[in-house]
């Protein structure tokens, strides 16, 4: 349940006409949906901003519907915010202008399977758990995976990466193509399913991250990746995070092609082992995964066993067989519901800078001293091969005082990240939480410009800023 | 020399007052040149289309000197044109409206490697072959290879790549961030060093392949690549290209991450040759590159050999010394310029499709086969590892019914590419020769989004297209 706090946003509903809810239940029947309990479901997300839900809910089952929707939407200037899994960190999913929730959930589809092309077009609510289980039996997986079992949809709209995004890339790369409901209720392509091209303006990237602003995702074509040929996973600890994340950029200058390299702290080393009963040693650790030949991956093993020896890294365990891998891995998507059990009854506020490579040392450890100083009980998890990180700070959702300490420490944290060459957000997006951040890393002349571009794609809405939520057209 | 065709657009050009030229002349003094040598220089490229050329050439030295000229530019509403090697292929540089030609050729500066983190960033004058010279010594690369020696700045706007992008990536992915003088004459940055980020809608992708219309890139921060531990070379030839495609398929479907997969078919093996003294076998030939560990290098290409071999590819040959590999892959460099000379004092007309994978065989197949029959003179060579490929049809320049027949030809190997799920082109961009196809490809919706787009970025100038090529704004 959320706590309300500050909003860094004013509240303006903008009222759906009768008209258009007329409209909407004649043709959505039972699909349109305004009942206070699935409204209140669709008007929160795992961030920590109380605001009243949308006036309705519509069930799409189809591109089509969502371009009734949105066309009726845009006729009566009415907000529209897609919505999938609902597992948003940053309020992106928020009606802070009213409108309707468009659930594409439904849209659950894998609609065409080309494995000789190694690409795949799916619905927008399919999830990643439910792509990679339809298409196992063609030798591809599908790598990007975010914490949760979030909608392929919802991942293209945040930019989503997750573990594998060290060797695979994150959205951005994975995304081929977009089937696109516009402000104004057309259907768009933004690509094809070549691997590569230079015919036009960049619709595709535009859209991704573009946390439906810009449109409503209905399609996506993305590229697949063979299942390797051999997998290994390996467990490295610490004495400290400074030498495991020196590590880190030790195999990243080398060119090491690791698939996965994930830093745990301490704190989240004792919460897994809690969690999922793992008998870790408890001190910072690295969790890696080795993609390739049978003879690459012993290759890729031994030289990152001997950079991590070089720099004290100790009980180096391997986990070879797939139940061994899957148990690790399933630890490190629970981390961060395990870490939340640290503080019982806590909320948490999670940070997610990217910082270069070569400054992630200094900002793992003044991170982790920070919120040590400020006696904030925390735990922090990385996808530090990307130079990504999360604090997660365990606030008493009664305590302001918990709140604000772990924004202070937030924005600090931010603004050391800037100020190294990085970015406030490195996969969860700016939603509602972030837009100041966004501000400071661009600048006032890039806003700008995303501005004129939501205006110029979004003309019936004003445009009162970014407006993720429930400014959004689509 | 270029002679003189239909152009597949109006001239329409827009007088630059004297009160600009004046303040031009004024701040930039002898960089400011209107002689007609010069102008024409500016005015031409690789691209068929013979147009008056601009009414002025700057020569900039820095992203102030840009400003100062966009933002007259913009008082005035006069077009400006962005100038780096000159090479483009699809008339991007050409003053269908006139304007003011922005050379930034001078501002040729390496502006800060960062080896720890494998980024560095240029000014927008920096060529290719520059930057992998100045950072040779930090065991880092930059992958992106377009036939010419292209500048960086020219590289990002058309969204290049080259040979390595079956491997590394196209500058869609190898660019982080860019400094952009906007159609206003304002500098904003569009992102961090950081390897991913989900701040904001991605401005740096939207200004990739943007061909200049919507700012003037001044700065560009890539991505660099350690140079591989171990490198080798191979030559295979096939009795015809469709065995060699169906080898590349293979090689691709596999997951071999295959550094450089190049096709050459029989008559470009002829040319470089005759050009470079080089003895292949004048078949089509696959010419291929493994980069990594030698362990891996090894496995990948006995792995490569053994596909190639069931195809049956003959002659595989080795180049193991860096002089060898460097023979083959200069020759390779030169195809476009040996191909030429197959039909001494011939233009060429390039075709640029990429497909899916599962398409190429018939693409190619069928563009040769096409070309056979019209009795044009042509030669082929793809980065087939990517569905991309280029057939060059040897138009003699005085003949109009050897140009309609070079454009029929790819105009059906474009309407085959875009009906396999592919694209009009891979890596050449739009320019002015491809608006049509860009239509056919994406569709009008889409099109007419990109318009959009431009109108809110650059206001101040009709959008009567995309207008590459004079209308731009930057």
């Amino acid at each position: 349940m959320n706590t309300a706090v500050d909003l860094p946003f004013q509240l303006q509903p903008r009222p759906m006409p009768a008209a258009m809810a007329l409209a909407l239940r004649e043709h959505f029947g039972e699909r349109f949906v305004t009942s206070l309990a699935v409204r209140q479901q669709h008007g929160r997300d795992e961030s920590p901003f109380d605001v009243p839900p949308p006036e309705a809910v519509v069930f799409c089952e189809s591109t089509e519907d969502v371009t009734f929707v949105v066309a009726a939407a845009a006729r009566h200037r009415v907000p529209v915010i897609p919505y999938g899994a609902g597992s948003s960190l940053e309020g992106h999913l928020l009606a802070v202008q009213g409108g309707v929730s468009v659930d594409v959930s439904r849209m659950d589809r894998v609609l065409q399977l080309n494995p000789e092309d190694l690409t795949v077009t799916v619905q927008a609510g399919v999830t990643r758990l439910q792509l990679n289980r339809e298409i196992k039996d063609s030798g591809l997986f599908f790598p990007i995976d975010p914490g949760a079992d979030a909608t392929i949809g919802g991942m293209a709209a945040t930019r989503a990466s997750g573990t594998n995004a060290v060797r695979y890339g994150t959205m951005r790369e994975n995304v081929l193509a977009l089937t696109v409901v516009t402000a104004s209720g057309e259907v768009i392509r933004t690509g094809t399913r070549a691997r590569k091209s230079s015919a036009g303006y960049d619709l595709t990237r535009l859209m991704v991250g573009s946390e439906g602003t810009l449109g409503v995702i209905t399609e996506i074509t993305l590229k697949l990746h063979p299942l390797p040929e051999s997998v290994a996973a390996a467990v490295c600890s610490f004495d400290g995070a400074a030498a495991a994340v020196d590590t880190v950029i030790a195999i990243i200058q080398m060119g090491v092609p690791i698939a996965r390299c994930e830093l745990l702290d301490a704190n989240a080393v004792i919460a897994v082992n809690r969690n999922d009963k793992l008998g870790l040693a408890e001190k910072p650790m690295l969790l890696m995964e080795f993609h390739g030949s049978a003879a690459s991956v012993a290759e890729q093993a031994a030289t990152v066993q001997e950079l991590a020896a070089e720099r004290g890294g100790t009980a180096f365990q391997w986990a070879t067989t797939p139940e061994e891998r899957t148990r690790l891995w399933t630890a490190r998507h629970h981390a961060f519901l395990s870490g939340l059990q640290l503080r019982p009854g806590c909320r948490a506020v999670t940070t997610d800078c990217c910082v270069p490579i070569s400054g992630l040392a200094d900002a793992v450890t003044r991170a982790l001293d920070e919120a040590e100083d400020a006696g904030i009980p925390h735990f922090l998890v990385g996808h530090v091969g990307d130079g990504n990180f999360h604090v997660a700070y365990l606030i008493d959702p009664a305590s302001a005082a918990d709140r604000e300490t772990a924004e202070r420490l937030n924005h600090q944290l931010v603004q050391r990240a800037i100020a190294a060459g990085g970015t406030c957000t490195g996969e969860h997006g700016i939603g509602l939480h972030k837009q100041g951040f966004l501000v400071e890393e661009t600048g006032a002349g890039a806003v700008a410009m995303m501005r004129e571009i939501k205006r110029a794609l979004d003309p019936t809405r004003p445009a009162g800023g970014l407006s993720p939520g429930g400014g959004a057209a689509g």
